[in-house]
């Protein structure tokens, strides 16, 4: 592994410090920030994450915050998914395409207020994208990053560590709703929502002054259970058949090809950005779509920094997008972005690393 | 120094398999992409760029290619610096403002042809930020990333060295111009460029799978004069006053706040994004400047990953957004972002891991 350098250019978390503290070893950044990729222990790591409950520095998550008059208009304009029945309180998992359609977000949508959104972005330039919407079509919205930083408490037993801090009441939270509250004087949003299929919450930190009181907080709470450092999980996540929008998608990627038809609502207003272009995609279908790669072979095995090729026949078809090694499941598993030629079932061939691994093609998730 | 995890999302260059070779030890990353910031030796490969030459992977300093009969069009409306007399083969240095005149990336605009534009940009989304300008103003005009990766070749000898693999023509070449060629079948673009006050040339490779023979080829014709690996170089910009975008710059940083006023041309059409505020800013006068500051102490210091505060009679008035060791000026200097009532001369106090360091502002550059 090699080292990563400071910069002014990639900013620390608020819970930086805390988690130097509790022995992170590796980086990776998303946003122009750092975020913990290990503390040494990966299958440790991935364990406790399954059967108990994982803290994790997801400051990364930042919000994009709309706020005045036309702000729920330009939610709309920005977002493929219809948010006419969204409530403040609420979050959606959305969409964000461009003029032709292509991904180039999948954030959640809060709904803090009725002239207050904030999308919780994946890894791209949503400030500057909301902007020159904003801008160009004059409307009455500033666009803005606030100090807004989630943690994230996932794992079976993340409710139970979660309710003793906040109470019962969290248990009622429906999945992407939140709540504003605060403990111990720390104001935070609560959100049962969370990069992995274990359960979870995720507690927007909304004061950055606060990051390592409230990691210790949460750490503290967290013994009876044996709560532990950790963060999005590769393992788990592609077990579960989660997106990383950026790693599984390329500059030509639409919704459809990646699971997301479902959060298209191609009857939204034709002042959405990108949604003719979508219809025209949904009426001759996409060319790609995604499944899972259950590949040969007991070695633990990764992809690195690029896409593999994927042939059948010997003529290419495809890209396995992310490859890791399922804990459960005792096989090399990825994604694969694939014509849709191809389907479950299906031998295929993935070269990596100069050498041709078989593989076959199967639904997503995995587990 | 921290571990970075491979990541799909974090794309290595043409030139990572070569630079691994020649012994890179940290990355940071730069457009979604890895770049070397160190070969183990920073003080040898400082005083090889001051007295010799200099071999660096910018291939992190991508393209936003900008090509059809709207093209020159929307090179103008994204930038603030008059564009009509600029000439196929030229570039120029030009801001890119968003609506508010705030900075959002300071390129090298590259004209390729009547119809075609390339931005060379610093490290933010410039592709969404240019396609979404492009649609919502329905120009005609295709926003892409083509497959162009540069190769800087940086000190006094460097014009040497790129004139033994191209000829003596290179000589003949103006700051900035370029000229479109090729050297054992490898196509590049030669520009007399580059990220440092050494001078220079920029090998822009226009066939990514040839990175390794192109990097060995530079290699090889640098033996004469002791060429070896190196990087955009934090030591040798900073005594230069070299303005790092996103690191010398924040969410509210205009461009007459950081010394790129001679770049703005408040004559441009009111269409160009940016220059109606940029007109006002100018008018009223910017809030902050760009300054050096001399530190006291004789011990090498750096900056971490923030920006530090600086105080003048125990008030806030400024950042400081970099801090390196002067090999040569044998002093840490930074660049202070300041308010405009602290002049040159002037005594500040900069909080430094919790400690206050006393400094001395001056002009830019250093040296």
């Amino acid at each position: 592994m090699f080292g990563i350098t400071p910069s002014a250019r990639l900013r620390p978390s608020p819970f930086f410090e805390a988690t130097i503290a509790d022995g992170v070893t590796a980086f990776t950044t998303y946003n122009h920030m750092l975020m913990p990729t290990s503390f040494g222990h990966p299958e440790t790591e991935y364990w406790r994450l399954i059967n108990g409950v994982s803290m994790w520095d997801v400051a990364v998550e930042r919000q994009v915050q709309l706020l005045g008059p036309d702000a729920g208009r330009l939610a709309q304009i920005l977002s493929s998914r219809d948010l006419t029945k969204c409530h403040v309180g609420q979050g959606k998992y959305v969409a964000l395409c461009n003029h032709a359609g292509t991904l180039i977000n999948d954030p959640i949508l809060l709904k803090m207020a009725e002239d207050r959104y904030w999308l919780s972005i994946a890894d791209s330039n949503i400030w500057f994208w909301a902007r020159a919407i904003a801008a160009e079509r004059k409307l009455n919205v500033v666009v803005s990053e606030p100090d807004v930083s989630p943690l994230a408490v996932q794992g079976p037993k993340a409710g139970a560590v979660v309710a003793s801090l906040f109470g019962d009441w969290i248990h009622e939270l429906k999945y992407f709703w939140f709540k504003e509250t605060s403990v111990q004087g720390i104001p935070v949003a609560v959100a049962r929502s969370g990069w992995s299929k274990q359960g979870g919450f995720e507690l927007y930190l909304l004061d950055g002054s606060q990051g390592t009181k409230l990691w210790n907080l949460v750490k503290e709470a967290g013994k009876p259970w044996d709560i532990g450092p950790g963060n999005p999980n590769v393992f788990e996540r592609i077990e579960s058949g989660l997106l990383s929008y950026g790693g599984d998608t390329d500059d030509n990627t639409n919704p459809f090809e990646v699971r997301m038809g479902k959060y298209v609502d191609l009857y939204v207003p034709d002042d959405v950005i990108g949604i003719e272009a979508l219809r025209r995609i949904h009426r001759t279908g996409p060319v790609r779509h995604q499944l899972g790669v259950l590949l040969e072979g007991d070695e633990p095995t990764a992809l690195g920094f690029l896409w593999h090729s994927i042939y059948k026949n010997g003529v290419k078809v495809g890209d396995l997008t992310n490859c890791a090694w399922s804990y459960r499941l005792k096989k090399n598993i990825g994604f694969a972005l694939i014509s849709t030629q191809c389907v479950r079932g299906d031998t295929v061939d993935v070269i990596k690393d100069g050498k041709s691994v078989r593989g076959t093609l199967c639904e997503l998730p995995f587990i």
